[in-house]
């Protein structure tokens, strides 16, 4: 196997570099052989996997650490590609956009620095995950929920920083994320927000702080390294009721949304709901050949036999209140109300009093507890499971929810999938979310995913959506979708990033982002 | 009197450059005589308000006139000052920082642009008032709220970048901002957010979109000339409480802080609720000379004395419960139940269904009715009353509270100022507002209500406390407050400014951010 190298750095020159951050941070945290890199590889890569392959990958334990890595970076002119953890997997895993960079795993600053139970906050570095934070509030009896990702191994930071969702009341992630500490590429450590008063009190109480705000913009970004960061917990509540709706009607998606948006508008549901398509439903509980053998999408009379089988309906609401049992049987009755027109929808819920909590694994996320039950996707199809994320921001009414759904499930079934998804409802969009489940053993599966996610996200275009999130390959076709005013976003952006990134070592093509070092990358391949 | 001319211009030179804003704009949208200018000076200003003179002032009535503005101010280097209708008046008003920029006031750019019922938002302008909004939502059988500010005059769009905040549960203005058109100070127009998607479906429904996000880095900034902004607005509720909670004694703050603190989390209050200090709630009724003649600050006596003959609590809690009578009465049952344990705490409420409004003045902005009853305050303690405010962010913690309110009011006093001011509750942080109220007429007083706040801002910083927003005269010394390795917040924000705005014509020290034409202006006095 050829060693992979950075662009434009010789065999020699760069083991000279190697061995610059071997001397910082300890030979054993700077890794480059082919089996250290194993694990930076995207594990579920929809075609090519090489064009993303990492020439080495370092792991810092400190902020001083950090500083001297991204100051040989700079000295050498090597490309990084910062991850918290590396888990994003249907995004691309741990691996870089730019070839050949290096990356920069942070998965050793794995400190929870402060719990505060009256302010119901976290600060923590970027190597804490949803599991570990969880184990910690529960170990330390703090009575303060975490709001999980749908696979609880993430990095708190990590999928903060990429704008990753939950299912509580806290499930907009980027919302309930206050103050960060971040490295500069030229070394400099900044403090956000209120983190700016050095002996502060208030650094993870108030977003905000004084002048200019920067913590959005270092989301989703390559604008610096995030070393610390606070995040907002949900104090537990005195009780919860989970409940589900099934629906039995594919059209019920326009209904369903219109009589959800106003019960999140005026907080009576205040979590993340998730309306679940019925094959996503089906697939986390049994594996697709107990009923079809075929290779094209599952026809619509399979999928209703397995659904009635399964007692699954076509859509599937999940949502959760929250309080007192007073406020949650008031809460309850008006949602009962509200879809009691719906005709064959079928409620059931369950009260949870205290510290009870559900056994089921996808009702655990609406209770603050993480899991890798989403993992169960990955059998679906069978073979080395694997998928890539379609993601488009919808509008929270039923007329947008029903022309994305319709859109992309043809448009799936001619690429030969099924509609794997389901709708997040925000109060005002819903993220929409589907996933085009492949056989990475079977090249051709994997290149049909891919070819399908490119021509969903321009049918999406065409229709005036846009993603919210994107896999490495789509980073740059995403960021050209985003085209007023003949790409003004993508240029401030750019602008932004040569000013604070000179030499282009942080995460080049992040989000469709290049410093002038490598803009001649840019690419919709 | 003098002419004000831009820093570095001669006369025969800014009149060719007004000659050219007028071909522009129009001559009668150029306004540089004496008479144009007296409505940009600061109103309040604590001390000399000569040093923040404008030269001249523009108002051009489209995104092309901005544009057209910026092109010249850059060829001739001028320095622009942005105010969307300038009347922040506690905070400088229409008044630019660095003395002699021109004034550019985008109150003609007043358009309504979009409401939309289903979704609960506007898209508006920034010379649109809380007033304006409030009256076409009304005129237009909308069932929407706005939020306003304690004074509704204000721009919508003005108050929310300046992070400004109202009463009801949308009182975080700025976390209920959704999508910007900006101007650039090249020129360059970019639509942040969704906005990129040029046909886009969810500008206004989704904050992030895709990609560094941007929206508050506009805030409190000096980065770009915001010319739309789409704001949510909440959903008339089915019904309302409005209540007060009166508490006889000083120390009472504490527990009142730590009794409400729960209840905002737990988004049982879910209102901006305010902590009103008992000389504020006195003075929207009566004028101090009413009640004591002194020159100091009045004694606890006549405070003690006009409290009880008022029938105004030493703090006086004002809340709101939004929803169906259903959940307002379990709501309010937990609010009675949390305060009955304080010792002669006065409860008072009043239901309000559907559309009914109430009459009394602050209880109609707990409703979404804008108001300018706060300006009573000017005339508390007679003469032509001003005000300047100190601003900091306290951690919702009874502690916090109860140290900042008797340092301020301690030194206070020894500037001869009564203690005039509140708390306004987020979960997490509250905002503490002190306005230092004096005669405009008295330079003493002026001068004593600027050293006042100078020394405030020293006490705070020392306790570990920093503050939200500032007046002009010190915007650079609040910044400075802001010191974490040694000032790279700072350093972060003018690395910024340089990159977008080169020749530093945009705002120039707004919040203490100097772009490098004219750093050498820094300066705390």
């Amino acid at each position: 196997m050829t060693r992979i190298l950075p662009p434009n750095v010789a065999e020699a020159q760069f083991e000279r570099v190697l061995a610059a951050w071997s001397a910082e941070i300890g030979a054993p945290n700077v890794m480059s052989t082919a089996a250290d890199l194993n694990g930076y590889r995207d594990p579920f890569a929809p075609g090519q996997a090489a064009a993303f392959a990492a020439s080495a990958a370092l792991r810092p334990a400190s902020v001083d650490e950090v500083r001297a890595v991204l100051r040989i970076a700079n000295q050498f002119r090597i490309p990084l590609w910062t991850v918290s953890t590396g888990r994003n997997f249907a995004y691309g895993g741990a691996a870089p956009r730019l070839g050949g960079s290096v990356v920069l795993d942070l998965q050793r600053m794995n400190r929870i620095l402060e719990v505060s139970d009256t302010l119901a906050y976290a600060l923590v570095e970027p190597g804490v995950s949803y599991f570990d934070l969880y184990a910690h509030l529960r170990n330390n009896g703090h009575k303060l929920w975490v709001d999980p990702p749908a696979a609880g191994w993430g990095s708190v930071v990590g999928n903060t920083l990429e704008r990753g969702f939950g299912y509580t009341p806290y499930g907009d992630h980027a919302a309930h994320a206050c103050g960060m500490e971040v490295v500069l590429a030229n070394g400099d450590v900044v403090r956000t927000g209120m983190g700016g008063v050095d002996i502060g009190t208030s650094w993870q109480t108030f977003q905000a702080g004084y002048g200019p705000s920067f913590d959005a913009m270092f989301m989703q970004s390559n604008y610096g390294v995030v070393t610390k960061m606070g995040i907002w917990l949900m104090p537990a509540p005195p009780a919860y009721l989970l409940g589900e709706i099934q629906f039995q009607h594919e059209e019920d998606l326009e209904t369903i949304v219109e009589i959800l948006r106003p019960l999140r508008l005026n907080e009576i549901i205040r979590n993340n709901a998730v309306i679940e398509g019925g094959l996503r439903r089906a697939a986390g509980l049994t594996p697709r050949a107990q009923w079809y053998q075929g290779s094209g999408p599952m026809p619509e009379q399979a999928i209703t036999a397995m659904l009635d089988k399964l007692q699954v309906g076509r859509w599937n609401l999940h949502f959760a209140l929250y309080g007192t049992p007073e406020l949650i049987d008031a809460q309850y009755a008006i949602v009962r109300h509200a879809f009691a027109s719906v005709p064959q929808a079928k409620l059931t819920a369950a009260l949870y009093n205290g510290d009870a909590q559900p056994t089921g694994g996808g009702d655990r996320n609406l209770a603050g507890i993480p899991a890798m039950t989403a993992f169960r996707m990955l059998d679906w199809r069978g073979g080395a499971g694997a998928h890539v994320d379609f993601s488009p921001v919808c509008p929270a009414t039923g007329r947008d929810a029903m022309r994305q759904y319709m859109m992309v499930k043809a448009r799936a079934a001619e690429y030969g999938f099924d509609y794997y998804g389901g709708f997040t409802a925000g109060q005002r969009h819903l993220n929409h979310i589907f996933a085009a489940i492949f056989d990475r053993d079977e090249p051709h599966q994997a290149d049909m995913a891919g070819d399908l996610l490119r021509v969903l996200m321009s049918d999406a275009r065409a229709a005036g959506y846009g993603e919210y999130r994107t896999h490495l390959a789509y980073m740059d076709f995403a960021a050209a979708q985003y085209s007023f005013n003949d790409g003004a976003l993508l240029r401030l952006s750019e602008t932004i990033k040569d000013a604070l990134d000179p030499a282009g070592i942080l995460s080049p093509g992040k989000q469709g982002v290049w410093p002038a070092a490598w803009r001649d990358r840019r690419g919709y391949t």
